[in-house]
């Protein structure tokens, strides 16, 4: 998994049906280190994240084996809000 | 899943049989701001998307967890046509 | 999926029984203006296409869902030989 | 799979409910001369990995099919922790 | 699929036991050129390859279609040790 910080919310009203009902965010990707890497992915909310948190997203196939996912053409999805994490013994985040 | 811009069609009419009937979408990718990467992918379109159009995609498996796309060798599909998103709380794009 | 040229083939005599039978293209990846990226990738031909012509490939498990690579452990797959595409109203390429 | 060296570890208390029970690592990705490569990945703890510990993980669908992780949306697995590799005819690493 | 050189192998006691009884093999990767990218992987034996021998490897779910990595852990297999291949009329490798 990767990490990132939720930066806003994208809406589309024409969608394929599968995607009906589903929070889509727009995710800015993080590096170890809490810093932005420049990269973003939109992705599925499957845990209520909101605009400024640190979540957890999963890719590819894994984004659909959530409650809220399965099945779906999603191929990301928040499945986590982060608490803390630690590198080398510091602690690099927490909530 | 990422953003991109319809920026054109794709025709093959020598191609595995699976692939018959479906419109080919050229898509240049987009950064969370809006801005070309110089990126691409083609598509599937899933949609029913036009040249311009923002749109999400998604790609690998995920893509075909489409209508259209289900059991066909496609690894990216259009599954969404964007209305808005927001980055920081700025509107970065709207229809 | 992305587009390619045929760039030659590959010969191995010594392989998983599985990839039995099929042939194998080495495939220089183009970008959206038709020009050479810089990377390959060798994949299977599911269209009959020859050294020279441009094609389309799937990539991961939607490389597997050709009638020649089902159940194979192939990643990737030309599923395709395109005839033309266009991009920001011009047409890039013509068979 | 790739090698990587477990620098610490993450907790998340908010999550999809499949998540539950695991371990997550935060794992630091090292290149074939056993340097860190400044990317990282966080991974589901499958083999009772500790900090500090050179370790080897899969990624994507594969990294579902441990018993712990096991239709779970999870996209990265600790599956190793690794004794020793050679490259070229040198031991690069010994645990 | 990719080429790569192999380049040793990597030994793991303590690990998902369905990776058990597989080799490790240290992969370099190598372009269409026949020259090393400085990328690597660590795969999955699956055709007997020895130290030296220029192979071919599949990636992600396509790598657990062979009959020593179904259903494992694994997301890299060695399926294929190369004979030849040529690109634009040349040959590049002959064994």
């Amino acid at each position: 998994m990767n990490l990132g910080r939720v930066a806003g919310t994208l809406v589309a009203s024409r969608k394929e049906p599968l995607m009906e009902g589903l929070t889509l965010l727009v995710v800015r990707q993080l590096d170890v280190d809490n810093t932005e890497t420049g990269g973003y992915v939109v992705a599925v909310d499957a845990v209520g994240a909101g605009v400024g948190e640190i979540v957890m997203y999963a890719s590819g196939s894994s984004a659909r084996q959530t409650e809220a996912t399965q099945n779906r053409p999603a191929d990301a999805v928040v499945m986590a809000i982060v608490d803390t994490w630690d590198v080398d013994g510091e602690t690099v985040y927490t909530k």
